[in-house]
């Protein structure tokens, strides 16, 4: 058995806690040097998220395409929402895209966020989302008292889901001492230089380079000098507000090398990428509920060693009461096992508390319930009954983004029978919960 | 109805056809122009396979993990061995990694492929895979008669499965012509250079700069004298072939740009990336056969409207005799409805026929058996009556690479009831198709 509120390692693991606990706190919880970080002057972040995401391959732009039923986009304001030292969020979006975003904001319940309209190039939309922290409305320049405007602004990309709080810490306290910081990864390929005839000319010494990634963060008075400064030219064809910073303010950011995971949504296939990833951390553990009857708890046991293999965490409790509780915040997934003929009441109480708590609200949960059948005869008869009965709850619990799935097995006497069934639930259970198909909510299998 | 050999568009779509059949030419048939790439000179292949894969996270060297029960590598050597004018295949492992290349090979029966010894670095290894190609076995430098020599050798990483014939014929013709040639891609990130006290030095011009990629292509000569005359520091810590090429050959590189499925595999999530490329051009098509019956055709064409949505190519045929014996071949998924209480031996005959020309070598093959219950009754007697029947055929089936699910549905007077049913028949069949989970195999799902 596990503790309840055993400590994640990972950002996206820690989904949100209770609707009235704010994702900070469990952010805090969640990673114990996060306390130690403390920054005592206000960060605000720009996302510009303007992009028409062509080279996806998609109609819709990458940051509004849906990881588990969620836009991209979302989950990086996620990351930035769960750390408690981020003041706001300014989200630029092309005015199209507007209606889209306030929608997300509102569906997802975003706090700390607002959208403002982007401009022509991505230069324009950051400047945009600067002036909005200064107190303009993102298209003219009026200015807040200085006392209100955020010390440091971190700049970030709408996808780039995974950002950490650590690297935001680092940049955040580098871009204050030196004015400007950036993220950086080691080059993957060989930099080359071409001739005007598509010859190679010279290829770069890879050591001495590195690729300039997100975020990066700037006072506010270097990062608005920079764009006041800066020409047409610069908003027309730049792209990187670390060299406006250098050009117009003569400041030399500070590097940072950044995490792996830091890369940015580019392609179809980094939509993959990134929903396995996602997919990952919510699929890490599960918690049994055996509603205290002893074939259960034996069948608990028995899954707890067979999952061994499979890389899932389980945590075995009779209910959800009290303590307990605990399994209904974080990213718990649920296998219910039921030895009634009828144990569709047991999942109903399960959907009812995961509701009160808002759980499904980021993520989508997985319910497996699991049919015991301890009656001696193997009969059509001994199956579960209600096969109709657990697909229109399915139906009604995929809406509100939990899936209910069905496996029934029956207890036999045979020790390697019941082996095989037990590694068969482990496994379907498994397959189910790292799936998280919506097509197949509300099947029973069998084991 | 879809004629079953429609060509296809992508290198993944087109698996191995007939044995007997060479890959090359399906990839003929496949691509209209491919048979005007006439290439009249000899062109072989170095793989480099020797990293340790420290990036991806992951214990197995990522050229060596798995996708879909198939090792990445196999792909990659796959993308060769189908280009007819391709002679040889040399890849270069590390010496730990001998056997389990031999294994590979052997098993998904490559056929111009050979595996050489390694070096410490990337490019001792390399050099050691053009040594071989010159006739010397990998270690020395005894060197065939010229006219057994390639004129052309390809060098590619293991870790890029999607390349194309189109990419390697400009590849070869322009090295043939120029000496050298190399693919290339645009910039994602700007490439900055770095003070040695870690701060921004300076950024450069994206627009000059490309990103050198894989394939590259050399003469023979120019590749050879290249590694003949490199220094020791050169074999130590140099990455870059075309760099050679130029420092000891005086041969510019021509630069080609290629497409972005040219990435490397380089991170877990890539992995994830990747087998969701190859998932996506498995699940595009599927044959239904519908053994001839009245109602099995009328399900099969509501299913034809049905999947409209859910983006899959529908064959519908009453068998696999004759001229359907296309759909054995190429990349069709197969949708099996069957009206009679017993239809398993409908699905052993498909099996027979799937092993008889051992389609399942390269990609696993679903096939989704549709139990249409036509009775009037809704009764539990009127279920399919063998799940264990089904469950054994379906992992027997596995172990060949065969993935079987059923389906069942009752034939519904309703109108409504009717159309529901056969939605999420399409629905179901789709996700199965498409998530090809091994642990799912055997299962009856409800429609």
């Amino acid at each position: 058995m596990n503790p309840p509120n055993a400590p994640g390692d990972n950002p996206v693991r820690t989904g949100p806690a209770h609707p009235s606990v704010l994702p900070t706190c469990a952010a805090v919880e969640r990673d114990p040097r996060a306390a130690e970080r403390s920054v005592d002057f206000p960060v605000s972040v720009v996302l510009p998220a303007g992009g028409t995401g062509e080279r996806t391959g998609l109609q819709t732009p990458k940051q509004f395409c849906s990881l588990l039923g969620r836009p991209l986009i979302s989950y990086t304001i996620q990351a930035f929402e769960r750390v408690s030292w981020i003041h706001s969020v300014v989200v630029v979006v092309a005015k199209e895209n507007m209606d889209r975003m306030m929608d997300i904001i509102q569906r997802f319940q975003h706090r700390k966020v607002r959208a403002v309209p982007g401009g022509s190039t991505r230069h324009r939309s950051i400047c945009n989302g600067v002036l909005a922290l200064g107190g303009g409305d993102g298209e003219e320049e009026g200015e807040r008292p200085v006392a209100e405007r955020p010390k440091v602004v971190i700049i970030h990309d709408a996808v780039r889901p995974f950002v950490e709080e650590e690297l935001l810490y680092n940049i955040a306290i580098a871009a204050k001492e030196q004015g400007a910081a950036g993220a950086i990864r080691p080059l993957v390929s060989t930099v080359i230089a071409t001739t005007s005839e598509g010859f190679l000319d010279h290829s770069l010494e890879r050591a001495k380079y590195r690729a300039s990634e997100m975020p990066q963060g700037f006072t506010y008075d270097v990062i608005y000098q920079a764009y006041k400064k800066c020409t047409e030219s610069d908003f027309e064809f730049g792209t990187e507000c670390l060299h406006l910073a250098l050009q117009y303010c003569g400041t030399n950011a500070k590097l940072i090398e950044g995490p792996p995971a830091l890369w940015k949504v580019t392609y179809k296939r980094d939509l993959a990428a990134a929903e396995s990833i996602i997919k990952d951390t919510l699929s890490r553990s599960a918690c049994v509920i055996t509603g205290g009857s002893e074939p259960a708890a034996i069948l608990a046991d028995a899954l707890h060693k067979a999952v061994g293999p499979l890389d899932m965490e389980l945590g075995i409790v009779p209910d959800l009461m009290g303590v307990n509780s605990g399994y209904l915040f974080k990213e718990w997934n649920f296998i219910l096992i039921s030895v009634s003929q009828s144990g569709l009441s047991e999942v109903k109480t399960i959907l009812t508390h995961l509701e009160a708590v808002n759980r499904a609200l980021l993520y989508p949960v997985v319910i497996v319930w699991v049919h015991l059948n301890v009656s001696d005869e193997l009969s059509v008869s001994g199956r579960m009954a209600e096969p109709g009965a657990i697909m229109d709850l399915a139906s009604a619990a995929k809406l509100r983004n939990i899936l209910v799935f069905g496996i029934q097995l029956h207890q036999s006497k045979d020790a390697g029978r019941w082996e095989r069934s037990v590694l068969r639930v482990a496994e379907v259970a498994s397959a189910l919960i790292r799936g998280r198909s919506t097509a197949l909510v509300g099947q029973i299998l069998q084991a």
